[in-house]
């Protein structure tokens, strides 16, 4: 992510793989504050067995979009709800990505940031059985939770 | 994709997926307009051995939200450009889904489009060193045509 | 509705309708995360004997769309406020229906699910004159309720 | 609707209703312009045995919201899309209603005009088993044409 | 004003007026509850000697723009800040209107309410010289007050 | 206005004042590019009898409301429909004026023209008898062309 | 700035010019309440040897763009965040300028603020080594500190 | 820029700095395709006497942000009016820099690349007397230009 003030927003991605039992590193890389970590953070991303980045960031979020331009392996972009325009800023900067340089892009806020770390799950349990087991079983507890929810009286 | 008019947005990703060889189906599933269609493909692609389902769809586009619904395969989700409000719309009700059913969103039109094959391509190539290589070479033509980019005398 | 966090949203409704003595069942159906729930519930409303469903969801906002889909019963979208994007993403998501399958869609929050309630009960005024006389006299004591309103000295 | 340059939207909720047999009349009634009229209109609409009214208008559309504020029958609002904004000043205008008065609206442009007259179908259905039949053979119909549509070959 | 829940902002306008010694009546008239009165106070306002309408209305705002349909005497419209759009809907429901019917529009929320109040004493002012002159002082004093403001030290 | 490309918007104010006989003239005077013309026209203009100022313009619209600082008769707005934002900056631009300058605001485009120049007849009419029955005879006649209108058969 | 209500974004401006050493002002100007001082304050701007102005304002933002009218001089527009819009109309009434009269644009708010002196350093570091040297120190430390950063364990 | 397809925009800003007798570079750099380019750009911009960068992105536009993450001198971001979205996204990844790292934005479209050039004018006027003067001087003619227009009679 690109500050550790996104870290209440993102870290709901590491909780979410943490609970996938899937290893994972978070660092702080900022794409103006720290250009040439970013870089060398994304073109070393293939070689160190990393299988796909999760960034994080606000505003004119640049983060995910040049770390997807650094490597081939799958980028997914959390915009992060920025004060003003409230993310709208943000989500535009991380999707409108030109054609030929992809960012999977999802929900502004927390909300999106625990769909990524599902999305990473989802991806590497098409080559995991153990793992597609453990994803359905979220799915399954998800559905029953809500089944069971009840309502107040009026 | 949810309609045949969306076909001229969308053969983007079919016509990228072609020139990277992986072999891939192109149908019109309706969210809308054939429900259990679009329930009983999004069950059984698991076991049709689908490894990713690519959704284009504008407007209220519920379609890429629903398949995932009902499968843990990634579902990548392309919105069209809409006619009053040029994919606002389809841009929101695709990436916007709740924390647990995540939706890789990718940009409005026909770059979204084939980038959520090159997206394909990618989470493919993390297993597939041949199809990984490719997707490097396509992206140093890529870089290479920029490279040639000549600007007219002003 | 989608969560029960929709509820204090969507109670509005309920007490609309307990108001008028018209009888309904309050559940919490998730577009997502509870798909067959969903579809069950849609095919049977018809069979059951409802009227009409009055379905509110928040962001990317498939509930009242996919209900529509499956039912040829009255289908009344009640857009949550969402956390970032303050309903807009509710509102798009849930009115831009493509031809063929409305969806009847109300104002953002509160006041879209008492009104949804208003319009259920002006629907089925139309066949039932102790209603009709029910809905005037409530239109007649809002309209005295804003008669009778002072303003203070400046 | 507020003028006969709202007609080429408009028409399609002519067309439909006029497919499914169900009797009506197209008036343009302009809340700005013709307000005495407006107010006659919707205050006799009850009398006169109509069952909804489906209006349509565009910019600061102001005509679904004050029929409906001298009528208990149900008002159907089309934002007709506009020409600077495309139809977002004519949604909120009708969909953002107070509590107290609703409008069921629909999706800016011809789509919407359509879906208010297959709403009105569907809420004259639930007392009129024919009318049911056909709207479910409408739909059935619908579904196969999706059904039946190719795509070219990549 | 639509309803009293509007006053907070309208008040700033009748605070105004009441500084410049202009007379005015405050009432509360609901386009939406109350449209007999709308009309009726709209249709009486030029033979009661009124010399301009200041109307604020918040969400669906047709109060100003039904005011002007059924008056030829000047109306001001203020957008009253709304919950889920913070007064969107609220400006183009009132600005947006079509050729023939002007509503005079001001900024949403509480400077919108003064700057029309200063608005009708600018048009009263044409022809009443004491109050023109009272108008340049509160200008002057206006100015006076920005030229005196002092910035703390950084 | 701003720039002789805003002619064919603006022309519809000047038609309108030359309909109702309302002597006028029509200047370009650009904020950022004759500042000087800009102020010195503002500060004459009571001086030289103008009653009103109908300034439009587009994009970063500031002639507006520097035309109202340098003057205290009324200023009436036009937000001329832009390339890339279609008059959304116009709009936001004039209509979002702080408390003490008001700049009375109409539609963006050529609606918004025609409507400032009958709102400054409908300023004048208020102290000219034969101005104020010209306005109802307009009105009147324009409601009539509404009354008259036909729609084809569907 | 356009008032002392804008010191608390724009005082970030103020804190870092002084952090870097380069001597500046800090007035309030306002376009609509001060238009004189406005126009005097940059035609004197270069003849008092002024290298930048950084102006910031809200709403309907003319400050920047009237400045920039009135001088050769660099101007640079902060859009403050206002109540209603969140500064979205203040970014569009700044940066929107036409053709001829440049305005350069910061992000809305403190941000916004702080880079406007961050830019201004930049110019003027172009023709002083000093500054520049302590430019580069200051960005090295800010990338320091990120580099720093810490996350705590999930 | 990012492409040859921004050029039809961008050379409003090279016709700009010609007539101006400003040396300059035109180049294809994409921040997506090209990123070692870009840093390799940006990181000798100053070394090899760059005194600005004008970088014109459309849809998520990085260019302009990476630049200034990777040099010291001033960049100038140039919004490209975008398909979809009109350049809202364009502006939006520009403007909205985080604090730290500024890019003095213009206007979306060829107004924003000829302002860019003025602006980059204008910086270097400040320590070159005699283009200081070809400034004053274009200024003067612009101002001609607008007070020379004519208007067509009615």
């Amino acid at each position: 992510m690109g500050s550790d003030s996104d870290w209440p927003t993102m870290q709901a991605a590491a909780v979410m793989l943490k609970e996938f039992g899937v290893p994972f590193e978070a660092r702080v890389v900022s794409a103006h504050r720290t250009p040439d970590l970013l870089f060398s953070y994304a073109a070393e991303a293939a070689g160190r067995g990393l299988k796909a980045i999760i960034a994080g960031a606000g505003g004119a979020a640049h983060l995910p979009g040049m770390l997807a331009s650094k490597t081939t392996i799958p980028v997914l972009g959390v915009p992060v709800q920025s004060k003003a325009l409230s993310g709208q800023d943000s989500l535009l900067s991380i999707v409108q990505m030109p054609k030929g340089i992809p960012v999977a892009t999802f929900a502004i806020g927390e909300a999106g940031a625990a769909n990524a770390a599902l999305f990473a799950v989802a991806m590497l349990a098409n080559g995991d059985p153990a793992l597609a087991q453990k994803l359905a079983a979220f799915r399954q507890a998800q559905t029953d939770k809500v089944l069971a929810m009840k309502l107040p009286e009026v």
